[in-house]
């Protein structure tokens, strides 16, 4: 394969090591492994999970639920809080796999109640401290009245509480990683032995790539979703939850012009190829990216001091190091290593691996 | 058309209007009008500005200009430091249709001149202040090593400079963009008067969307190339380049949860549909989008405090002003004004009127 412009790059070996290493990680723990495939959306990206044991899994929306069931998965939890507009779809999938909705608030559960036609298994959303969706720890009254609502129903089996623990992406070290996900663990726990007499089969489920890849404590804990695993990128890495080594994505991009004036290096490559993901360096500036270079097959980093720092919406600016202006010559392609995969995959029609075979993802609605 | 989930809307008649009064602005200042169809990517939106008499157009790929080309586009400019390595796709396009290619470095156009076959119109980039890519105006010799280059060949026909004054984009008033849009002109035709003997017919190409909506003077310039305009979007605003009621688009977003306590609201809508551009608030706060109501086809802004405060993959957060909660019940669609409308618009598969016709858009490949 000649890569002529933007392309999303996969490093199949690495990729089918990291599904491997969480495969084993779950299993050791004798956790149910139900990865979440929102970072990748891709059927045959699937297919490496499947070979490696997998058969349940996570999405974030309705429409990935039909795209992976189109695909042959049949066991399907939306990890999103139920969007009931959609109820014409979930009605379709309920009849067709075995579907996992989640919940946090009862107008959303009544009117799910009213309409739903198909079994769903549900669960109830927690939130231990991210606060984004889900009902606070300390407000269990409201699960109380989620339980009342839902025990009427024939159609609606409670599962049992689900959480992201979204809180340990703003850790600063796997240490914080560990305290946080310990806090979570914890709540979670208490939570389990307050309504286990009522539903002694109730499961826990979490698991959020930081905390799945480095903590070793998930006692209580019946099931995990990590999503970004899969890939890994910048963020994780700066996060100290993988090493460069472990991130399986680049965005091939090629060279376009060189400003040695302000060492400078224009890639066709821009917000719409890399997403305006940033982190910030050292010093304080914004990162959308660090650069490699590819040759004979073998990736290379260039120097921390090398790195994308400004995009726009196909352009791409590197500031480059002075050792290393001279690898990037108009005509030819560097490498960018994301700062947040999961966007950086989503802005792709499909993705190649590096040895150039296609592979398909979920196309945009 | 009923709405479930996020959705891209175009306001027809908005967007016609902002057609209509930029290519008015262009006749009277007897400027050929060259409109970037980055922004909206649509062939049907293409539709609209020939019935406005548009005949050229602007674009900033190769595979754009091979979409539009598909769609009967015949005069192109690909506004970016040509990207030699599609040479194949570029060598189609010539033989096709009128293509310009824009070039700013000797690599390039040495590649360029060794490979190309047809005919093409050819434009040297230059760089007023923007620095980003071009020629940096006080470096006129790079200019003179391209033009010495390209005169050798039939197939390069030299077209004018071009430039993106880009740096209108971080003025903070209607004045600042005046006065940096007068400054990129008085730079761009001395450049026009130096060389005017040896090409009398040669042209000057500029003209960004805050420049062309605000400012009057345009003397020396033949031709306008803004994008942004078709949509607009909250950016622009902040800029004073357009009021709340130009900007003729939105993301229709299910609300799914209420978090009074924290005066929260969580959306159907993430960064996978809304980009994470954000702009500041005058306390220091990040958005990613503004909120509005549809009651019978008619858009209502709510409060400037109700915004678009956080966005995961496919969660929005909108942090809302008391008197605006009781507005946003679940199970109800909410639109968010973009804040940077062609990353947004970049992120949806198709678009819709707001009376639920479908608007073709290019696919990611």
């Amino acid at each position: 394969m000649k890569i002529v412009r933007p392309t999303f790059l996969v490093d199949e070996n690495i990729c089918r090591a990291n599904i491997r290493r969480m495969a084993d990680r779950a299993a050791r723990q004798k956790l149910q492994f139900r990865p979440h495939f929102k970072t990748h959306q891709s059927a045959t990206i699937g297919e490496w999970f499947r070979q490696a044991g997998v058969q349940s899994i996570t999405v974030s929306s309705v429409q990935m639920a039909a795209y992976f069931a189109s695909h042959g998965w049949e066991d399907i939890t939306i990890a999103f809080p139920v969007n009931v507009l959609e109820i014409e779809e979930i009605n379709r999938l309920a009849q067709q796999i075995k579907l996992n909705l989640l919940v946090e608030n009862t107008s959303a559960l009544s009117l799910l109640k009213k309409e739903l036609t198909g079994e769903v298994g549900l669960y109830i959303e927690i939130d231990t401290g991210y606060f984004r969706s889900g009902i606070e720890i300390n407000r269990v009254n409201q699960a109380d009245e989620l339980l009342a609502l839902l025990k009427g129903s024939p159609q609606l089996q409670f599962r049992g509480f689900l959480s992201h623990t979204g809180q340990t992406y703003s850790a600063r070290s796997a240490d914080e990683i560990s305290v946080r996900h310990a806090d979570a663990l914890l709540k979670l726990r208490s939570l389990k032995a307050y309504y286990q007499a009522e539903w002694p089969n109730l499961e826990i489920s979490l698991g959020d790539t930081p905390a799945c890849s480095v903590c070793e404590q998930f006692d209580g804990v019946d099931e995990i979703r990590p999503g970004n695993f899969v890939f890994y990128d910048l963020m994780q890495q700066q996060l100290g939850v993988c090493s460069p080594e472990d991130i399986a994505v680049s965005v091939a991009c090629p060279v376009v012009s060189r400003h040695l004036s302000r060492n400078e290096v224009v890639i066709y490559g821009g917000a719409v190829h890399l997403s305006k993901e940033f982190i910030l360096r050292p010093e304080g500036k914004r990162t959308f990216g660090r650069v490699a270079v590819r040759t004979n097959g073998r990736l290379e980093l260039l120097s921390e001091e090398t790195y994308v720092s400004a995009l726009s919406q196909e352009h791409g600016i590197i500031r480059a190091a002075f050792a290393d202006v001279n690898r990037l010559q108009v005509g030819s392609v560097v490498e960018i290593i994301p700062v947040h995969s999961c966007l950086t995959a989503d802005l792709a029609g499909c993705y190649y691996t590096t040895s150039g075979e296609k592979i398909e993802k979920m196309a945009k609605s």
